[in-house]
């Protein structure tokens, strides 16, 4: 993940950002709920390897679609009403380093952190921060939420793409949907009422 | 869906519950997030066929992986901190009939209005009032997120149990999680602070 190192705003492991709220004890229960396992784990290996040259192109086809839904790409918008293509262009390098950090990476204190910093900036409390943009303050939870079954569904697809056993590609498919639930979950946190998350 | 209307606290479609605050317009919205289409529609009634025979081993499969994680199964005790047995046996059967529903009922006003009933009932407005019992006020949003990985990954099997073709499968599970995910958007409403869902 050397690259990774010259994203602009890709704070992972870095100490400008906050320690989450959430304990590695939270973590493990929320684990366990998704059914986060070994195979899991194995698998999600596997799909980092066939993702790897692919993620980018991953990243164009999910923001094909926000571009296309209005109720979607205005929370992308400058104050003009118009798409701000410095900010799309400055998150876009980081998106694509979450489908390889959600394959790759250990489910440790620093990836826990950088979950929450990721939230975050989907809300009032960071968003627009990190790129130093004026836009919206928030990407609605609802939206949030409903478009992780764009990005569950649509990788299965590129999880096929390189002759891997239909066995295969359902473990790397099914790993992939618990691990984005397991992230969505992280990063519902500062969108709700205190005491509900 | 006759069998439904004997089935208590089964709140669908009558006049008891509130309407939504969310408009249908929002709904329309929230279903091309999750890009619901006419095939998605064909697949969950192929679904609704496959499952009704189905649905009952299917939660109590859910139910039994609850029951078996302490932080998922304490929402659900009695103040004694034991399992309240008629609290969970009067939630079953609507569990079963959300599986036949989800697949089944057109997504329109009614059924907007019961998917927000469902959300309020995990939350302290309105948690514990259907079935009159005492426990604790809430699903921690959390959980109900990450359980969604299994609601989505476990229903493949039983999607695949009725020998339809690999295609087919396919269709049934991609309709089944963008169908899950639009509902979990939807029952996230209450939970969250306001202005951000």
């Amino acid at each position: 993940m050397g690259e990774a190192a010259t994203i602009a705003g890709y704070d992972y492991g870095r100490d400008r950002i906050p320690r989450s709220p959430v304990s590695l004890t939270d973590l493990q229960q929320i684990l366990e709920t998704v059914d986060f396992t070994d195979t899991d784990r194995r698998y999600l290996t596997m799909a980092g390897d066939v993702l790897a040259d692919q993620a980018e192109q991953m990243v164009d086809a999910w923001r094909a679609r926000i571009g296309a839904q209005p109720h979607l790409a205005r929370w992308f918008f400058d104050p003009n009403g118009h798409p701000n293509e410095r900010y799309k262009a400055a998150v876009k390098p980081r998106f694509v380093q979450w489908v390889l950090d959600t394959c790759r990476r250990p489910y440790d204190q620093a990836w826990l952190d950088y979950q929450d910093e990721i939230g975050r900036r989907h809300t009032p409390e960071k968003k627009n921060v990190t790129d130093e943009v004026s836009g919206p303050p928030v990407v609605p939870h609802r939206y949030l939420i409903a478009f992780a079954a764009v990005i569950i569904t649509t990788a299965r697809g590129f999880l096929a793409a390189k002759g891997h056993s239909t066995d295969d590609v359902d473990g790397m498919s099914t790993a992939w949907c618990k691990a984005v639930l397991l992230t969505l979950a992280l990063w519902s946190r500062p969108y709700a009422r205190d005491g509900l998350w």
